[in-house]
């Protein structure tokens, strides 16, 4: 690839001075990344384990604020990452960075972007291996690519699940659209502290990492919520074959969550419609709910049980607590 | 991640529109990649050998020309990546895309860029395992993840020349950075069979696969020429701890080439700095001559032997026929 232009200043840094003195650190730790100083990386793959790669991407005013700090703007693009590793079962291994930065983004913002990098590989237990890096007249474009491993044999998919396999999900739901709805200025009167859980789980979401090396042997099928828990229970139901009733009433929302809700109740529906939550949306034969219970506390993760998959003549439903349907309509339901 | 709006018309594809009708069959003979109906593809590592990965990015107006054919900027992207997996001695398997398409891509264009990589999938062997689709309100961006195989032990790196080795480079130099001027109308009177070539060698570069793959247990060291014969060969001497002495007159020049610098011999540099040529430039040790040349006649490739490598104390330098030492700086070549 022609490289861009060298720097034009002090605060402009070029593709290699980005490489070599900001980025190439986060590769201290992975020995087949070689200080980002060759053509590829190297893997070495562990034996009785398959490779698990995903990818994905975010666009600055598409899938981030521009003004969102840049360590958190690190964070979530590898956290939506290693969500869809969690999900599957895999351990995370290492990822690829491909940054395109705008002309006039400084070496003050790349720096804090890999911080917050740093920040999460330690806490991930994650290496830099390789990336690229560009320069574009539009606007911040990332992508990554998380490589994980999971036992031979023992993926999570999204089909899988038979009927009368309850349904769960981890954490809490909601949190992260009304975190948005926070950070647009939408949700008046909230105290500071609500204000900034909310804000938190929008910017920088928790990838349930620990428990979802723990869904092998335990989930038929999982996927995270990343759409909307409605949308996702959809593509789960569509892999599985199956149909699905939610208990409105039993999604988890977190306190904060609440706080926000009585002040806007009109906001109710995106417990279930609202995307960016990046927990864990997984079906348990019924057998199982003791080990789905240990490996929560295991993980400390909190887990709750949600409804229940159904033949695929049933449809996708959702009923409130006296056992009456809720329009999905209202619950920001698509099919695709 | 939230999906993008849906499609708002019959030429405006959505999310799920492109990745299930236009690029799922690319996926079609990948287990693992489970018709790109799931959060994360599986990937098994044959036994014996290591995981090699590389990634590049690709801007349009940056990277490649805005009118480009979709085709060709669909090769583009994926043969640049498999020649870092050539030069590294590595059999490619599989890619995850990422693609940022601006609001008004349509459809009809998406699917010749998808034609292009299943052209590509037939030749080079891969296959499409993942990816991301986003919207930006900026200008077309691509990149693309590829995954390949090396036997255990034996990758190809850029450091680990010996000084003695003779330098080595396969296919022809500058006719990448010549088709561009061709692209750009900038050199007149070439005849149209050259201009083709030329403009073909920019457009859709051709990585060095079958020979790659042969260069473990040959070659001391390998890149592939991307950012110009001599900045590259900075590259291999700076991590192999070498000099090198460049026989300028032994680099190897296609006929349409040729034909171009006749016209327009102050372009002649191109030749020693010109990017994107995407051969492989590699060291051997002389005993291994017989064996560099029978892997080029089996893969059908032509290499030339350009210099020697020399102790670092040497520097990296370049001669004429007479052995005159030519200025550097003439060559394109750049410190970094």
């Amino acid at each position: 690839m022609t490289p861009p232009a060298g720097a034009d200043g002090r605060d402009r840094p070029g593709e290699f001075e980005i490489i070599g003195d900001i980025f190439a650190p986060l590769a201290a730790g992975a020995p087949g990344a070689w200080g980002l100083k060759d053509d590829a990386a190297l893997f070495h793959p562990t034996s009785g384990f398959e490779t698990v790669l995903t990818v994905d991407a975010m666009v600055a005013g598409v899938h981030f604020l521009p003004d969102d700090p840049p360590e958190s703007i690190a964070k979530k693009l590898l956290r939506v990452n290693l969500s869809d590793l969690a999900a599957k079962g895999a351990v995370p291994r290492g990822y690829l960075l491909v940054t395109s930065f705008p002309a006039d983004i400084d070496t003050g913002w790349i720096r804090r972007f890999a911080e917050g990098l740093a920040a999460d590989q330690a806490r991930y237990g994650v290496t830099l291996w390789g990336g690229d890096t560009v320069k574009t007249p539009g606007p911040l474009t990332l992508s990554l690519t998380a490589i994980g491993e999971v036992p031979e044999g023992r993926i999570v998919r999204r089909g899988g699940a038979q009927a009368g396999d309850d349904l769960y999900v981890t954490g809490t739901l909601g949190d992260a659209a009304l975190g948005l709805a926070v950070l647009k200025n939408e949700i008046a009167g909230l105290d500071a502290a609500h204000a900034a859980f909310l804000a938190g789980r929008y910017r920088e979401p928790e990838p349930r990492t620990t428990f979802g090396q723990r869904l092998p042997g335990i989930a038929h099928a999982a996927l995270d919520v990343s759409d909307g828990l409605m949308a996702d229970l959809g593509h789960l139901c569509s892999a599985s074959g199956l149909g699905a009733q939610v208990e409105f009433h039993r999604l988890p929302v977190s306190e904060a969550g609440r706080a926000a809700l009585e002040l806007h109740p009109e906001l109710s529906d995106l417990v279930a419609s609202g995307g960016d939550d990046y927990e864990i949306l997984f079906a348990v034969p019924p057998g199982r709910a003791g080990l789905a219970d240990a490996a929560a506390a295991e993980s400390g993760v909190r887990i709750a049980r949600i409804g229940t998959l159904l033949p695929a003549g049933k449809g996708v439903t959702a009923v409130d607590e006296a056992g009456r349907e809720i329009p999905l309509k209202r619950l920001g339901y698509r099919h695709f």
